[in-house]
Order: C-alpha cells, then structure tokens, then sequence
C-alpha cells in the first residue's frame, strides 16, 4: 500500500506550500520539561528522615511472621503488645503481595539468595528493648527517641530496638517497617545492618482536621490517623466544630448537635465516637488536641442557643437577620462556655486544648446597640478589646477547670493584647507569608510564648503539580531572634481546613502533602534538600498506597509495585 | 468562679494599654465572603438540564421495586434489558438508604402521604417504549433524544418514557432517575408530574483519561465509565499510550507493553481488559476512542523498539543517549504503524480513532544528521513538515485499512498542513485560550472540517476552591464563524491528563467538575446560570455520592443527606 518513505514527504510539500500556516506555540503546559518522566523510589528509606543513620555492608533476609519475631525485653504493655501485632500484620501484607510478583516459587527454607553478595542470612527476631514502664497517654514531654541497631559491630547478626519510653517504640517499630524492602526475586523482605539513632526535633507535629466545614465520617479519621503515625506526627488538631455545623454531641448540651449538627444523627461525633478516635490515637503515640474556636467562627452554636450570639444590625438600627461572635456582653455565654469546656476537658485527656479565637468579626458587635452603649458608656472605641478580654475569660475559666491544661490560641488574641496572655499559652501562628510569620514568631517567642506554626502549610490551597517542596522547605526556625526564642518554637503542624474537602477526597489530597511537613517537624534543619527527598518520597507515597491507603503521586508520572487498586 | 462580665473587661483594657498592638489583618482567605454558609441542593433536578421541562401540580410516589416497574412495550434487547436492571438496582439501593432516615416505620401500604397536598398516589409502572430495534454499539450518529412523560394532561396518572432508538432509552432511564427525591417522612422516593422532551446539543461528548502517565486500574476506569453516563457522556477518550508507558498489550506486538510497560504484568490492558471495558461502556452507550498518539510522545515505544525512534545528538554531533519522535525516515516505522493500527481498528469498535500529533519536539530530529541530511538534500528547513507528512501517512494508512474510519488529530497538525488534510478528519483543539482556541475553531471549521473542543477543559489544572464555574461558562459555539461553520462544532470533552493523577485519586478530581462539562455540551447554550447550576450541582454531587462514587464537593461548605462512607 505504501512506496516508501519519500512519497508522503513530497506529496505533502507541494499541498503544504498552498496550506495557512496556523498556531505553532508547541511548548506548552504538559511538556515534558521540568520533570523526569519517573522519579525513582528508593529502596529502604525511611520517611521522615532519622536523625542519624551509619549503614554497614551487610543485607538480612526478614521473611514471613512467625518465622521472623519481635520479642520483647524489659519492660511491655498493652500499647506496646498492640504496637507488635499491627506490624506483624502490615509486615505480613506485605510478604503475601510480594508473592504476585515472584517468579521463583521455592520455599523460602531454600534461601534463594543465598549466593549473592553481601547476604548474611535472616534476620530471625528484632528485640524491643522498653527501659522504663510504660507510659499510658502520648503528652507534650513524651520521650520519642529510639535507637534501632540491625547487625551493629557491638551486635553482630541481631537487631535491637531500645527506647526510654513506648512512644519511642512505636516510633523505632515504624522506622524499622520502614527499611524493609524486596529482595530482588520477591522471596522475602530484606534490609542493610544499620545503626540509627533517631528522636523528633520538634515535639509538637499535628496535623489539623476540620469537620465543621465538612464532616468526616469516623473511618476516615481513624484512616488518617493511621497516616499520621505512619509519617510520625504525634497531634490530632481536631478542628471540631465552627460557623457551618457542630457536629460534637455533648453530654451537658446534646442540643447543640441536634440542632447545629448537619444532622443530628448521621453528622456528629458520638462520645463512644470520640472515645474510640482517642483510644485510636492513642495506641499510636497520637495526642488529640480538640478545637472549640470562640468567640468567632460560632454561627452553628447559634441554631440551639439563638441568644448566645450577638444580632447584627442594619445601619438604620434594624436587626438583619444575621448573627455575628458570641455576644461578650451576656453572662449566660459565659456560664454555658464553662460548663461546656469542662465536659471537654474530662472527654479529652491531653493537657492542650485550643480556645480559637481567630478571624473575629468586629461589624456586627459595631452594629449591635447593646454592645455600642457598651462601649460608649466606657469611652471604648477598639472593639478588639471585646474580643481579647472573652478569650482571656475563656483561658480564666479554663484554669479554674483544670490548673494543669495548657490553652492554645490563635495568634490574633496575642496580637490584641500581648501582656495580658498568660505565659503558658500556646500560640498558633498561621497568618501571613513565611516573613510575616517569622515576624510573628519572633515577637510571640520574645514575649516568652511557645509558638506552634502553620502559615506555610495550609494544605487546602491546592494547585497543579508538585506542590510539597515549598511546604518542604518552610522551616519554623527561620526568623531573627536568640537561640532561646528559637527553642520556644515547639512545632507546628498542617491544616487542611474543610471548605473543599470531606470524605471523599481528604485522603489523597492531605498525603504525601503532609508527609513534607512531617520531614520537616521530625528530621534534622540540615534536610532539607527535594532532589534527595523526592525519591524517598516516592517510596514512602507507595509504601503507604501498599499499605492500603489511597496516597496520591507527588512527583509526576511514576507507578508503583502495587498501585491502588491494581490488577492483581 | 465568675463575677460577671464586667470584671474580665476591665481587668483586660488595663493589661492592655500596655500590651503590644500586633497585625490585625482579620480580613483572611479563609473567610466566609464569597460564598453561602452551605449551598442547598436542588430536589429531584436532573444534570445536565433536559432541554424542555414541563411541570404539573402533582406528586407521584415511586416505591421500592417490584412495585414499582419498568415495562417494555414495542422493542427491547439486552441492552435494554441491562441498563433496566442497573435502574432497578440503582432505586432500591436509594430505599434502603432512605430507611435509615425514616422516623415513620409503618408499612408502605399505609400510605403516610395520602393527606399531603397534591400527592396523588403511586408510580407503578414506568412504560418503555422503544420505537425501533436496537443498535449494537454507540456510534456518531446515534440519537440520544427521548420524551419522558409522567401524568402529562394526555397520559393521566401513568408514566412512559418513548424514544427513537435504545440511545434515547438510556438517556431517559438515567434522567427519571434524577427525577425521584425522598419524601419528607422518607418512606419513599416521590417525582413531579412532568412532561420532558430532551436530547444532546451536541453529538459528541467526551472524557479523556491518560493511561501513561500513570496507570489506571480497570476497575476505577469501569467506575469512571459509570459516572460519565450519569452525566450523559457519550465517548472515552483513551489515552492509553504515551512517553511513559505503553499498557496497551498488543497481539502483534506485545513486546511493546512488555518492555514498555510500567510493569508488564501488572500495569497493563490485556485485550480482555480492553473488551470488558468495551462492552461495560457499549452498555451505558458510550463510544470507546482510542488514542495512539504519534509521531512524538513515543518514548515508551523504543524500550521494544529502538530504531522506531530518532536518535538525538549533541551540538557535536554525538549521541546524547536520549531519544525524539518517531523517525519519519526508517520505512520500518510506517510498516509497524500500519499493523499496529489494523489491530487498533480491529479491537476498537468504534468508528472514530485518534491519531494524537501534538506536541512534536523538532529539536531532536534537527541534531540528527541523518534527518539534517535529508532536509538539505531536499533545500527544505522547515522541520514541521516531516511532522505533517507522517501524520498524512497515519491518515493514509487508516483510510487504506479502513475507508470508512474517521480519524481524529490534535490541533497542531491542521496547523502545520491544513490543505492537505481530508476533510473528514476532526480537528482536536486544545491549544490557548478561548480567545486562541475560539480563532482556531474558526479557521478549522472554515476549512470544511469538524472540530471538537477542550482548551478549556484541561481538569488537571486544578486550583483552590470553586472552579467549575468557569468550566461552566466556556462555551464550544462561541467564536466568529458562521452558522455552517458553528455547526461543523460537533463538542468537544474534558481532559484530565495523568501527570498527577493515578487511580488513587482520579475520581474525586473528575467529578463534579467534569459534570460542569457535560451539561455545556449536552443542555441548552441558553442554560448558563452558575447560580441556578450550583444548587442542581450540589444535589447531583449527593447523588453520585450516594450511588456509591467518591465525587468531591463542589461549592464549599455542604453535607448530603448520605455522605461518603458517613455512619449508618
């Protein structure tokens, strides 16, 4: 049918000559450029990245449980024991996918890598060395470190994981999870000797849900929270109720769900609900550090409590059918607020517990007579007084509840009244670009606050491509200030707020995302490189998609051994 | 523990004239201007928006099958048949999630609504009648119109949905669906007596998936076909192959996938595949284009094919080791081509088939000298011309296998030779913005040819918040041309490219927003109200949701009455 190569060629040069040459811009958006086609995982690295790692030559085999064991020495309990099992099972599932992919099917007795470099046998137990009993709740002074030593020159053949307290066992069993990865015939799981001596730089690494603007359904928190282990955060900031729906049922006031949930029964967070979210938790090292955001962000509250809220007015002194913050001017707010957060401090039992108090609105306490009268009768005119001497009740009431619990704010409270703020308050930064937010940080920290940072890792702003290095790189260390204000810097955390999100799309679009802030809360200031990072990440991505959870690509194209949901 | 409101006040404003005044931009991005607190969805309003509605005072009831029933009059086939069942199930599974929401547990048979206003009794019977025998497959010329009456003033108290051929009857079976909302005491599902006359703008409607850059699992390519449908798509677009991977499993050639491939077991379509997903769309009426894009984003070609591609050199003159486009040169890639395509032809039932052409990236074939040489000895420097002449061979090789296939190309090959190209080819136009695209359509259609759109479908640009307004608003008509040459438009198709994009979260990214595109190409130009849209919007993301399909919220804050994976 055809002649060769030439006809076509000519032929079309005579008709082109008589053609209109049209659009030619051919870079364009989808191009190739900027990006290898696939980035490389690699093999056996953790995510985020230990502190100090020293590999030596040497490749164990760890095939399938029970043949491979964790024993344990000293001190267990409960959390450690239920720690064991769910590695076991994970390091389970990932032996039997494993087997889709291998060709030789000898047992594993045969050892079929027994004739290649470097290989030395199995590894048949990793010992988990817990020094001190354990503790019962993750809290803000947990011991996080562990040293984790496969076949060290001090230990030749064995692996040992030690840790001062529990939480550094699970962290360490998670690392060691983490270094596994498949021989090249797919028999068995194997990983180099290595000593590693690991611990979090920043004690505080959260992760904020929002299940106002959306719900969430119970599943999908406990999903994330096994996501937020696997990336070694150790906070839920559970954003729980706000102007959209209130969706907690409380014990003293079931009215505010019933009217201000969603729905009553389908779209709130039971306390059998929240006592399972914390138990979940807590089994894995994961405070849970709820939100109750006042006096703003508090439309919901107002379905069962219309006279909590203050009424907007028009500026011929109408009412206009609209409600603004709580109304700071009436005594019952306080009483109920009371009442309310000292259910929550009982229901939650870590020593945090946020108060909000962010993106107050001033027009409608301006436009309402009662709070003008208020204010004019006392020569007030900055309206943000109101708003700083409610919160200032709200932590007052808070240590009469419980001397012991420390309150966390947003930074608007400490920027309208600096002094005034107790010592022990938390700030929370999150406005502003990452030199606002340094300047923020400096003056927070200068004052003698911890401070807790979010600004650069508002994770619901989303746009096309590979979007993690920024959040990689913003580092909450990095502002003008002493050594000493740089050490308040306690953490910080992503926050993927719900406007955009609910359950069924909170997974992909928070992961791998959030795993670059955990690289950055957990891992040493020094890493901080995306070429390096960004095959770990990849790794890491499909580890976690092998895992079961549906993490979506950072880098560009790319495919994992198993994809989600693949052919089987 | 309080004194009363005064006390904190003060106690504050004397703190606070010495405090610090800190940034007060209160104003933020996450506040709540811009959009409504929660956007209402719609009852019982199909989407895309039929073309002609007519509404009568009273209300039906539809209770669960068997009582309620579709039945056949005239013609039937198992396509018919099918998607019966599919209705069917898709109506019980809407009662059984009613019930959980059901104060009221009295039996059907009680009839709870008979005091309410205008409730006139049951549904029984739907009648279908078909008013020719069926098409096997979906094709360019099917019609799709239908008339759906329920308790019209000539059809008092029954149901009938009429259509020209089975098309049709899908179409009307999918919007009745739309059309049942739960009554207020959820015992049952209710639907307006309404007269509907409905059918497509325009002909061609389509989804483009990429199966390169990362591999989609059948089953999520399946669940996406179901969603196109209750959308009212009509074509797949697959783009099965390209630089990244080539998962099509050819019988003639199946080197192809098993070098190039991301896996060659794993990661590709074997021809069963490609047949169930064939036939799952042929049931649902949706044509099954392929794309086999060439002579550029062909790399994953050359790990079977070595020589197929252009070798590229470095300004020396040396091999740099990486590869171009296809090498127009060697006769052997016109050969390969040729068979490769009659199987392509063979295994695609469709009339129509895509023979991509974009984004050909000259500067390899001008380092290689085999091509330099060839150019010269020809005084020609135009290198867009070997581009043009291997696409008219592709054409040529496809009308000689096959007269009566209508291949599709990509923009830029009507740019480069567009005398040359038969007039039946139809011209992709992907390129700029609606202004550039709106010219091309222009100069496209003035040249005889048939144009479809989706420069401004690109859904893998994606971006915080509401975007499928604009979407919405991009209109394929909208451009300086004739009516002629408005009607050679036949659509046009979103596109959601895979560069970040995998089965894990494919689904959540596609839908709603590629909804705002099917009711662009299937309603009225005149349906063009983003407000109005947005409440049909938020009850079809519901009701997808509650089908059972991961679709993301829309328009910011929201809830479904049966959220994703919500507690039962």
């Amino acid at each position: 049918m055809r002649t060769g190569v030439d006809f076509p060629i000519f032929y079309f040069i005579v008709l082109l000559c008589m053609g209109t040459p049209g659009s030619s811009h051919l870079k364009k958006e989808l191009s190739l450029e900027g990006y290898p086609s696939t980035y490389l995982p690699t093999r056996g690295e953790p995510w985020p990245k230990p502190q100090h790692v020293t590999k030596y030559g040497q490749l164990f085999m760890v095939v399938r449980p029970p043949v491979f064991r964790f024993e344990t020495v000293r001190n267990t309990c409960d959390l450690v024991e239920d720690a064991l099992k769910r590695y076991y099972a994970l390091i389970n599932r990932r032996h039997s996918t494993l087997q889709r992919f291998r060709n030789d099917k000898k047992n594993d007795a045969e050892k079929p890598w027994k004739g290649t470099p470097n290989y030395v046998g199995y590894l048949d137990v990793l010992k988990i060395d817990l020094m001190t009993p354990c503790e019962a709740y993750p809290n803000e002074n947990m011991d996080e470190s562990y040293e984790l030593k496969i076949d060290t020159p001090d230990l030749v053949g064995q692996g040992l994981l030690v840790a001062s307290s529990n939480w550094g066992i699970l962290r360490g069993l998670e690392t060691f999870s983490q270094l596994l990865y498949p021989t090249s015939d797919y028999a068995a799981l194997q990983l180099n000797s290595t000593l590693l001596l690991d611990y979090p730089r920043f004690s505080y690494r959260s992760v904020l849900l929002d299940t106002s603007r959306h719900y969430l359904s119970k599943q999908v928190i406990l999903e994330n929270l096994d996501l937020m282990a696997m990336n070694k955060y150790n906070v839920f900031h559970w954003h729980i109720v706000d102007d959209q729906s209130f969706p907690y049922q409380s014990r003293v006031f079931p009215e505010l769900s019933e009217k201000g949930a969603y729905h009553q029964y389908t779209h709130i967070y039971t306390q059998e609900d929240i006592a399972d979210i914390i138990e979940f938790a807590r089994r894995r090292g994961i405070r849970v550090i709820p939100e109750f955001d006042t006096p703003g962000h508090t439309r919901s509250w107002g379905y069962a409590w219309p006279d909590f809220l203050t009424e907007c007015f028009t500026s011929r002194g109408q009412p206009d059918g609209t409600f603004g913050p709580i109304n700071p001017l009436r005594e019952d707010a306080y009483k109920k607020m009371a009442q309310l957060l000292e259910e929550v401090i009982n229901v939650f039992p870590d020593s945090y517990l946020h108060l909000g108090g962010d993106e107050v609105d001033f027009d409608c306490w301006k436009s309402n007579p009662e709070i003008q009268n208020y204010m004019q009768s006392r020569n007030l005119t900055d309206y943000s007084i109101l708003e700083s001497a409610f919160m200032l009740e709200m932590m007052n009431i808070v240590k009469g509840l419980s001397p012991n619990t420390t309150y966390v704010i947003w930074q608007e409270v400490f920027d309208h009244g600096a002094r005034a703020i107790n010592k022990d308050a938390v700030i929370s930064v999150w406005m502003g670009n990452q030199t606002e937010a340094g300047k923020e940080l400096d003056r927070v920290t200068a004052l003698g606050h911890r401070a807790i940072l979010s600004s650069c890792w508002y994770l619901d702003y989303i746009s096309t491509g590979r979007d993690w290095p920024k959040y990689y790189l913003c580092d909450p260390q990095n502002f003008n200030g002493t050594s000493a204000q740089k050490r308040l810097v306690i953490g910080g955390g992503a926050a993927l707020w719900g406007e955009y999100v609910d359950s069924t799309n909170v997974t992909p679009r928070l992961w791998p995302r959030a795993s670059a802030t955990a690289e950055r809360l957990w891992s040493s200031q020094t890493v901080n490189n995306t070429e390096e990072a960004s095959h770990r990440l990849e790794e890491h991505r499909c580890r976690l998609v092998q895992r079961g959870f549906n993490v979506q690509p950072p880098n560009g194209p790319s495919h994992c051994l198993v994809d989600w949901n693949t052919r089987n």
